[in-house]
């Protein structure tokens, strides 16, 4: 383990040795293990939005082998996926990358304003299939925030006994919210807070807008001219949240933009201290030469090999 | 085992050898044993729709040890049905025919818009009546669809680790969704996804209409040019949503229709990959020497001997 | 045990000894014993209906043994009561009758358009009560029937694994039902059939009308033409219904009728091949004598002394 | 239940119904029910001697289901069996004869000074056979005893919880006492002060002999001049040891000897208050016709129609 | 199932289904299948005996996936072999034929005259490797026969309420025996009734000799003329003392002798009434077309186109 490798997991001291084993599996891995940056693969889209919206794009990505290669290929630092993904096609691939299992999900054949995603896998799963760590998403702005919040707490508390460790999207959403509010960076930088404070090892965020959503925190920003106005600002604001950056914190792109866009994006993140990406549809859903191209720019933006 | 039995097998190589054991039981059992498809009895009607208009187009099915007989005459590969009716038959059959405890149940007394089966039996009932699989209906599309989910993952948890296999019926209803969208093309590859992303080792859907219901999806349907023209396309379609054809998909009939149509269908599930029927109201609710010669003629379309 | 109770307990060949033993219990005791027939005497009026409703009209029957001393010396073959009525009882008479714990009671202090009733006692008060059976009242048609469902479901489990016998009273009511619907013939056998499909050993339900309450079900008894128009056609309609008579299914008077009637329906059960009543305020709420000489009569005809 | 049963029930009544109704079972079974006596079938010698030595005398007693044809056809109170006899006959007796499980038992194929038998059943198996009672083998006396003594504790808890009631086998035997001491008045009536104290509800003793084996006792016998001259003094004395006679104490005859002689012990237990017999090997190891006239002939003693 | 399998399956009427379809699976499987009779081959000798005793005389033996091979291609009726094996080679065999966990072993490195097997796998096991049985062997004579019981009593409680079958290897062996006596008629007879008694559904005993080791059964044996002096009359009065010949009972070979004599030693289990044998050493230590052609003779024998 190299020194910033120590750093971080220095910020973990209180989480047993199975748990910073295990982030250290992570964070060792691939292109960019040993730098302290991570991108990791997440494919859950198959069951948030639906086979087709997901993998027609690129229908190799139907067989969930397609996204253990992808990962491996690409050098992610782990790979992310519902149960039955993993099951599908982890006896091919077992010890080549770090998965992560994402024990709920939530569809959208039955739309609410306040969802609620199913818990549809967990620890004893994640030790069976040998999974680094269990990932979970909580929806900040629900009216069912709080079940999700417990949801979360029983599994992190089976999960860090067994030495896993625990990644949590934390997303904005409902009633609660406007929808750009959802990416308000008070909203982000809340959503990070909660993560950390119910936890997370891992905390992913969607990239946080320049709009203040509450009006308390408006005045707040106001006041202390707290700087948001770069998207790096924001990204070090949220990093900032997340415990002072005691705490790994990673973005997500959301819908597809622009290559080029996306790669500043990365930029903003690397230069607002973020500690890497996690990339889906955006890798996915293009044909595994491209997707490998696109990726190896991202992380070479992250180790500093391109600018 | 033969060679397909292995190929098909070999995609659930991260399950335990129990749970192969009973998917190999299914497979290689009765007329289509060892050809990759089967042809599954499932009788749960009496508690679904009530018992006259289940068994009195056929007195003799009020009878639980009738399903057995015919399950085995016929040359089935499994017999599904809920506790009641294997309790009071089993022990006439004992190793006569792979059996399947249907694990949730719904009546029609009482209607709502979004369903919620109740959890009816368990995994201790599918040992100790020697059955080599739960089955678990999910109604995708109800707002209860989160609660569904997870008592099936509560289940299949239990299951998997007593080496059995789950079987689930993924049937989209609910109030998320119209009527006719239930069968929409979209809406049951959605539903496979679903239910294989569960962990499900066998997924059975009704077939496939060809209307796309869901506004997200119709573009891409359009935009990627997905076939789903003939029923054979969308049941293509349907096996490539189920994890590119690595779980085992097989498809429900539904309501009676002629002879002939029903051939034609069976026929598409056959050309569209496919792996079989689960037959029902077109099997039990005739008398059984007309059941055992449609019957016939479904399983020569799959094996081959009939066009 | 004689023949006809060695065929009744053919059929519940997959159930363990100790439920066939207590089964055998009820059919061999009392004036009944050895006919296949029964006759039991619940009262579960006093939780139900308020003591006064239940007992002003007999004020004997305010004291729990009076219950014991009427069932013994009718010659019921089983008692059935909830569990104050048993504890405060059955030290006086251990061993003298056959014991129903009644496992969920509901009261009439506060009332709903769908009912679910409390459960109120365990397979551990029946085991330390001497019970050969539990007891449990389901009301499909309820908006709340699957709860019911589920706790019957896990009460069955435990009782079946300790070897006893499960007596489901299937009740149709709710918002499904008109009023009327509760007693239709179609609803009383869906319920008959629910119930056996839970894994009842013995299903008590209500003497069906002649009214068919379920559109769907219209059609087919119109179809089929099934023979409902007298009562002993009905009891034969609802028999079939319980597993092809593979299950004991037993019948409720429910309120007072004029004595002359109640026999004529007492020998539509018997014609109609049913297993025979569960007879309440028709015996407890008269004096004892009078009482006897009433059940006298019922059992006389079940026994083919009485014509 | 007559005021004898009564009499007999009201010393258990800080038992729980259950344990008192399965008393009744056996006390209210048979050709001696009603009258307080009891004769019990026990056929352990199977495990405890070897099959040949066991059933060559009558060959037909092999056969599992011979031993309960018997004590149905004599008119016993109970049939007592290890696990295995018990499981491959109850299935065509259900109900038939009230069944106490053999929880322990010991070969001979390793003989040893202090012998402690194996636990080879338990609670759960007696509820799913449908038995009444468990019984248990102490051995008083064994260097071993303690172990014993805490095995039964165990089981009596478990199965009075669940309403079984307990028959201890008090049988003295091991290094502390002589051959001839097993049999010694101080020694039985000890012995059975022992079963009763660990909360024995039945307790089954040798008939004892007109030794006093212990010097600490030899003195107080003569002291108190306690009546041990006839054998009838000696049943009285072991009556009196069970609490005053307020807990049923039995006997067994041990190995064969003439039938005059076993009839005269049989008055000997009648005269002095013993409430009866647990006859094996007498019973069993003759022709049925003849065993029935033998225990025709005990019970008619036990019932006063024999003097 | 054919009558002769159903007259067997008969015996068991009291264990749940789930037993009696894991009894079917073995009756029914492989050239024997329906016959009533078995051939099982057991190889636990690598544990019991050192890997080059046992496989050094065919080294293809030393891989786990030969001998499910063997027992496949031979047509035998199970496979039964400690964890370790069945790990090992399962996989590619899934649902090829039934297995038998073998939960306890004993090796030889280090030897004491009453041995005590280790408890090695247990149920959890059985249920995830696809077995239909547990396997367990006791030493009836060893000092140690108390404590094996107990832990058969409770793989048993355990593997019954999960469905599988339990099959028991009865041994004697220990302080209490000679070394002919091991073998001796009586011995055998008991070890096989103890077995019984224990709640074995298959019991394995060796083939026992004319000698009578215990001088109380020699009496017996003698009084009552019990025919032991041809190998079928042995193998007679072992059945008989197999309740009746109501419990499986099949025979082992123990060391190698001629084929001859091992044939003329199958003709005699199949005249004695025996049910079948279990053929280790004598399979696995010749080359596989050997084997096969040994055990083609041995079946043959059995089904009767041999005599």
């Amino acid at each position: 383990m190299n020194d910033r490798i120590r750093e971080i997991l220095s910020w973990y001291a209180s989480e047993n040795p199975g748990i910073r084993t295990n982030l250290a599996r992570m964070l060792n891995h691939g292109r960019l293990g040993g730098t302290g940056k991570m991108v990791i693969l997440p494919v859950d889209q198959g069951f948030e939005h639906g086979p087709a919206r997901s993998f027609a794009p690129n229908p190799a990505a139907y067989d969930p082998r397609y996204h253990f290669q992808l990962a491996i290929e690409a050098g992610c630092n782990a790979y992310a996926a519902p149960l039955g993904f993993l099951e599908a096609g982890v006896a091919d691939y077992c010890g080549d990358i770090p998965l992560i299992l994402k024990c709920n999900n939530h569809d959208t054949l039955h739309d609410e304003k306040d969802p609620l995603s199913a818990v549809t896998a967990g620890v004893s799963d994640a030790l069976r299939l040998g999974c680094v760590a269990i990932g979970f998403t909580i929806y900040p702005g629900s009216a069912e925030s709080a079940t999700m919040y417990e949801q979360l707490r029983d599994l992190t508390e089976e999960a860090k006994s067994a030495g896993l460790a625990v990644v949590v999207w934390s997303y904005p959403r409902g009633s609660g919210l406007s929808k750009e509010g959802e990416t308000a960076i008070d909203v982000v930088a809340y959503a990070a807070q909660i993560a950390a404070q119910l936890g997370a090892d891992v905390i992913k965020v969607k990239l946080p807008g320049a709009k203040v959503e509450l009006p308390e925190a408006q005045k707040v920003y106001q006041k202390y001219e707290i700087p948001i106005s770069t998207l790096a600002d924001r990204v070090h604001h949220v990093v900032q949240s997340s415990f002072a950056g005691r705490r790994i914190v990673i973005f997500s792109g959301g819908v597809s933009v622009a290559d080029e866009q996306f790669f500043t994006e990365v930029r903003a993140i690397r230069d607002g201290g973020g500690f890497g990406s996690i990339i889906g549809r955006n890798s996915f859903q293009r044909k595994k030469p491209d997707a490998l191209k696109f990726l190896d720019t991202v992380m070479g933006i992250y180790e500093g090999s391109i600018q």
